[in-house]
């Protein structure tokens, strides 16, 4: 194989294949990466395909290439990716010899390192699979963004440590996440949607990071086709494989509290600064806050520690009783992170019933968290 | 005391204490800093003044505020830091009660914490010292990066962790730093100097490194002023003082090679560039590298490892004798990092003695650099 391509398309291509192959190095061979040329769209082979796995998630990637000889390799990844860094912007000429060697060169610059045989690696394979959706690549971002960050992250939950995707009426998606403090849930208008024979699936955590980090990649639109075992993120240069989490979601439905008659509509990012200024105090890790609301007046307190405390307030659009309730503020900082609005919703019930955050004109995204219990 | 200060204004000051004040938490008081009013130029109270050491290294910094009511505090350093890094570019209202409490406000939010008693604090006093010197604030910042990385970070041979400064004939400093691997020495000319009763001391590395991070608020000039024990550096709007290191440094002219003649003249950006793309492949920490010197011609090279090997090679102008030597490529990279020429001078003698790099056409600054047995 002899091929030539740009060094910023081999250093981008390679940065998401370093991301996905195991670090832990317990499997050697998994430290290495596929490369092959293929044919583009006019038959001839003038792309390279980059493809990795790590048993879990697989990636594969399509970039242009000038293809000298056609071929396929299995190397490093990250000895290729290391000295990719350090060239300087110009073309790389990654030829592998007999020997079983590559050279990888640009200008005088030339490493060469041992192959590993093709054969050897697990190879990536897309399938046909049963269910399938399509939808804007910016929309899968946002799904992505609004959940991911209130799943959980500890192994004591596996089932808990993905994003829930399941089909609502017709075209609609709900993609759910909680880690049982608190859940985030976005409904979204996909193109066309079929869960047929599997219901809803929870897709892992690494996956949709690892997705979220490729997505300009996708280009304009990503299919998604699964199974109960399996799922495919298809997209114009890039398409990811993941294995999917096996067990039961919680059903979420009754935590997410229907009758929250106490409203606030507050500036965001007003409340953003105020939860950052009240919270710089605390040496606690989900530093506690105290909300209290009052006619027109959003009021943010601190504990009333030794080593000092902190105020802040607000206007607020509210008329309802005079309400206090207790939050992490990092669980309301992670959900006012993902909204766009100018403007959020608060609405609750009393001190000990979970609360829920979403923009307040948009009914798509909504934040569910509990309260905490406070005492000063 | 009260006091309106910009946002701006107090987080850079803070910045600077925060560096400063003991991590250790082994001695509370260290924790916080003091914060006065003082008069500016015209007698008027205008100005705070934030200072704060760890035992060690004192700093003095002086900003401009509206004091609203003279006097003196003592306070939490990241308290205030944390908090006044939230606030949004407003003018910050910083006040004492007589209950011992301070407020700092800011619109609507407002931080309470309790105060420490001034005098319990250690206070940092500038003295009249017997020597001294001046030199411009950038020709310092220069003399600390050109030596600093050269000095001991491990705390085997303390009179190697700092620099160590004497006078060289009349007005030209000697700054010098080594680990016994390699040295760095920058020759500077001061406008003015004195090193009657002392004729070299040690800078301690940390302090080192808070001058330089701070070297933009000592305006134009810096006034350096030392005995045997402390060493004070005062400029327009901060001030350091730090003890020196108890010690003798040992004498280096030995180790600085005279009669290196082969030397060999190359562009600096790409032997760096060159360096980094040959030890990218090294799992080692200072990544060995052999070069080696033919007419016109510089090449280098990585190990032969079973993983893998790496060369380059560029255009010098050298005409001695065919010639080898390894380095640390982690050495050749920081002393090359520091010169600013387009063409930096190598100049060895045998592969076991010492090696110079320094700039093409500039006498003031060297870096020696003891080779590496290699064996490939």
């Amino acid at each position: 194989m002899e091929i030539l391509i740009q060094q910023e398309v081999l250093r981008s291509a390679l940065q998401n294949i370093i991301s996905i192959i195991d670090k832990s190095a317990s499997k050697p061979i998994l430290s290495n990466f596929l490369l092959r040329t293929v044919s583009g769209e006019d038959g001839d082979h003038n792309e390279a395909e980059f493809s990795a796995t790590d048993y879990e998630i697989s990636i594969i990637e399509h970039f242009p290439a000038e293809v000298i000889q056609a071929g396929s390799i299995c190397v490093n990844a990250k000895k290729v990716y290391d000295i990719c860094r350090e060239f300087q912007g110009n073309d790389i000429r990654i030829r592998s010899t007999e020997q079983h060697w590559v050279h990888i060169t640009s200008g005088a610059s030339e490493m060469r390192l041992p192959l590993v045989e093709v054969g050897l690696y697990p190879q990536t394979e897309l399938k046909q699979l049963s269910e399938s959706l399509t939808l804007p690549a910016q929309d899968l971002k946002q799904c992505i963004d609004m959940t991911l960050f209130a799943s959980q992250t500890n192994e004591s939950r596996k089932n808990l440590m993905g994003v829930n995707l399941s089909s609502k009426e017709g075209n609609l998606t709900r993609w759910l996440a909680t880690d049982g403090h608190r859940l985030a849930q976005v409904l979204k208008g996909v193109e066309s949607a079929s869960f047929e024979s599997v219901s809803d699936v929870i897709i892992p955590r690494k996956a949709l990071g690892e997705i979220r980090k490729a997505i300009e990649l996708f280009g304009e639109e990503v299919t998604i086709s699964f199974d109960d075992r399996v799922m495919q993120f298809v997209g114009s240069q890039v398409s990811f494989k993941t294995r999917l989490i096996e067990g039961k979601f919680p059903n979420c439905d009754p935590i997410i509290p229907k009758d929250n008659h106490l409203v606030a509509i507050v500036d965001r990012e007003r409340l953003v600064s105020a939860l950052r200024i009240v919270s710089s105090i605390s040496y606690e890790k989900l530093k506690p806050v105290k909300l209290t609301l009052t006619e027109g007046k959003l009021r943010l307190e601190s504990e009333k520690a030794e080593y000092g405390e902190v105020s802040d307030e607000m206007e607020a659009d509210y008329s309802g009783e005079d309400f206090q309730v207790g939050f992490n503020s990092r669980y309301l900082l992670d959900a006012l992170g993902v909204i766009q609005t100018e403007r959020v919703k608060l609405e609750c019930k009393n001190p000990m019933s979970p609360s829920v955050i979403r923009a307040a004109d948009d009914e798509e995204y909504l934040a569910v968290i509990m309260p905490l219990r406070i005492e000063w």
